[in-house]
């Protein structure tokens, strides 16, 4: 180990003088941000050469010496002319399996590297070209079309758009109106519409109606439909999703109502069940769906289901037409 | 590169064959959930000797390898009787050197390690001790009073505990109930609330009113707050969060209204002014912040407020006392 930097003035703690210490044979790497600078050197392993590079680990200074110093460096290192483009679809409504068997044959081995990966509860698909610098972005924009046109249907977004960014430019475009009446998801449908800047344009309100008795007061669902069929109930979210729309006058709803779990199952109604509702001027749909998973993931499927009807709604497409959930 | 597994039957797709490739000198370990096994592997850099252990990056299935074969590893081999005992304090509403400074001294070096962690909007407080077996948890008990009685008013919980965790612990314990009225967090405090299972047990409704017509029409603010205050003001949360009581008949209430970002901010009020509003039979009280921060930073920081509201109205402690926003 040997101290690559001075202390000037008073003593510095021994905490600072620590981050002073890099191991003999390192290039140190700045960070404008905070008092731990970051390292590179080679390394040999079982014959083989390698750099180590090591950064701090809080984010905000990780990633401005990323990008400002590791990634030139590698440009700088890595030997080749070739460059990659990729574009990234986001999709949902369709499994790993089946997203795989539709892009099948579309674009053979040595055109592009297609990848998949699931993050839960949507799974994007790239597309990766290498090559001279001239031509990888035409090669994509050609590949991406064959992949678009098989999978349109899913594919919300291309690149790094959420699916409530997607509803968000829908409803402005299609000058629509949003309210949400929401129970088993808590409110997380609101929350992720709201986490899109300008969102006020189209968003009216959210009520999450966790009690009976709010169910009745506030969206007006009747006691009959509570006592018949129970608050998870097409019958109910139907009723929800009308009430919210009359209380708040959008002109597009949706509705939740279902068992996130982990207790509150029945026979007839287990953990997971959740009945969702779309209602409209032209028109109104329910559906109820069995869900698997923890409590969390259960509000996060059932939230992004939402999201998508709004999508598929604005986009004058079939509403729960997903290869998902179709059994 | 030696190949460790054998393909039986039909051909093995190539990935899979990738998956049964290991350097040399590596130890296998198994994945029992997965198509990827680790592999641990010793390493000398510099006249060191590590060991190298390579996990599958999936967590699902990367943490039972961990718990299941990494961890009884290491403890087998890490050629120490000692053991260590950790206790962990989550505070909020002090910063981090104002923590530092309030346990210093506390705990002498040689007795405990005494580290911080942020992860915003929280930080947390760990005392790990180590020595031998019989003693160290007596020790951690004894060291953990020490700190406990100096932070009592920040530490809303100790362990792998969340503030609505706590806050549903409390209001189940004092039979209160709860109802929101959210404005610029947008679903987020009722999101958070009900990621707490058993949570129907006290929360009875989130009304979550994002444009003017519905904190009206639905919550009863007046018009005339509104075009005299703004939506963003004490008068206006003051009626937001007595509203939604009315509505629902909730014991206590919590209601938010500010400028998330990045646009909408005024001379007067700047992205980041958010008003809270805290309602009870026996007590009402509003505050204005200036936070700072990103349009998901405010939300979070807001909701982490209102949260601690609730938390220090069911303790009985003084609601806004927060060393942090005391300017």
């Amino acid at each position: 180990m040997k101290r690559l930097f001075a202390t000037i003035g008073r003593p510095m703690p021994e905490n600072n003088i620590k981050q002073a210490m890099f191991p003999e044979g390192a290039t140190v790497i700045q960070n404008p941000l905070g008092t731990a600078p970051g390292f590179r050197m080679p390394m040999t392993t079982n014959g083989h050469t390698a750099s180590l590079i090591v950064l701090p680990g809080v984010p905000r200074e990780m990633k401005p010496m990323m990008e400002n110093s590791v990634i030139p460096w590698i440009g700088a290192n890595r030997g080749t002319d070739k460059v990659y483009a990729v574009r990234v679809f986001q999709t949902f409504g369709i499994s790993e399996s089946a997203l795989d068997e539709a892009v099948a044959g579309l674009i053979k081995p040595e055109e592009a590297k297609v990848s998949f990966r699931a993050s839960f509860p949507q799974i994007s698909l790239k597309v990766r070209v290498e090559g001279a610098p001239g031509e990888v972005d035409r090669k994509l924009d050609e590949l991406s079309k064959r992949v678009r046109e098989k999978i349109s249907q899913y594919a919300y977004a291309e690149g790094d758009v959420s699916m409530e960014e997607v509803v968000g430019q829908l409803f402005v475009e299609k000058n629509l109106t949003l309210a949400i009446a929401e129970s088993c998801t808590g409110g997380l449908i609101g929350h992720r519409i709201t986490n899109v800047p300008g969102c006020s344009r189209y968003f009216k309100s959210d009520l999450v109606t966790y009690s009976n008795d709010v169910k009745e007061g506030v969206l007006g669902v009747s006691q009959q439909t509570l006592i018949a069929h129970g608050a998870v109930s097409e019958e109910c979210v139907r009723e929800m999703a009308a009430g919210v729309r009359k209380r708040t006058g959008a002109s597009v709803s949706v509705a939740t109502s279902g068992i996130a779990g982990p207790d509150g199952g029945t026979p007839d109604k287990p953990v997971g069940t959740v009945c969702i509702a779309l209602s409209a001027d032209d028109q109104s749909f329910t559906r109820r769906y069995q869900f698997r998973g923890t409590r969390d993931w259960v509000k996060l499927i059932t939230s992004q289901v939402a999201l998508d009807w709004l999508r598929r709604y604005a986009l004058g497409m079939p509403i729960a037409d997903s290869a998902l959930f179709r059994r």
